[in-house]
């Protein structure tokens, strides 16, 4: 994977995720994500609109845009190949270490199971062309 | 429309818009948008990928979130209803001010021909239930 990809995830920026509705309409929505493995990794939890998705249908597209420079950004297209349950929020954890700088997930909810979408990456896009005349 | 909404147009947040690809696959990318009269308007040119694809399938989903606050955000589904040329750059111009608090917009390209999507927003999320425990 590009580097500055990785820079991209490697950073606090959020990230967002457009899922496929049965109806074929769009989900759009901001999430907690990080990069590995040549995978993205997104945060959610069993029953949410993204999980039902991509259930049904896999296919995803993924933007993430540096918080400093908004044409820093990197979009991709891809397919969640595997779900990953994070029910001892080992990974929420982790995520929240990287956006907040806190050790715990702080907006547990009762009864929620955390779950990864595990995103293959099969197109990817990378904004890096064209700067901004500030002068 | 939600109050909390308009704010989050008012304000230089970067802005998500998904749509749909002919083969039903998902297209993401940051643009520039405003709210006014119920509608929002995303700045683009004739002859790129969103273009394309709302002229095959109107639909689209939008998300803006709060560079302060990742909690305080937006979802829309809606529907591209019109598509208003920009030829002179006067959105694209409103919305550098907006944005990057130049006057003229930075990054015009050759033969470039601005058009504004507008978009009719049929369904409204707003996340604003969710606190961080930062403590």
């Amino acid at each position: 994977m590009n580097d500055k990809v990785i820079k991209l995830y490697k950073k606090r920026n959020l990230v967002f995720i457009a899922t496929i509705m049965k109806d074929g309409s769009l989900q759009l929505s901001p999430v907690w994500a990080d990069y590995d493995f040549g995978h993205i990794f997104v945060n959610t939890a069993e029953g949410r609109i993204k999980h039902k998705n991509v259930l049904g249908d896999p296919r995803v597209a993924i933007s993430v845009v540096d918080n400093n420079n908004p044409l820093d950004m990197t979009t991709i297209r891809g397919k969640a190949d595997d779900i990953i349950p994070d029910y001892e929020y080992e990974h929420a954890d982790k995520l929240t270490k990287k956006y907040i700088g806190k050790d715990k997930y702080p907006i547990r909810q009762p009864g929620e199971k955390k779950i990864i979408l595990k995103i293959l990456p099969e197109m990817v896009f990378v904004l890096t062309e064209l700067k901004i005349n500030t002068e």
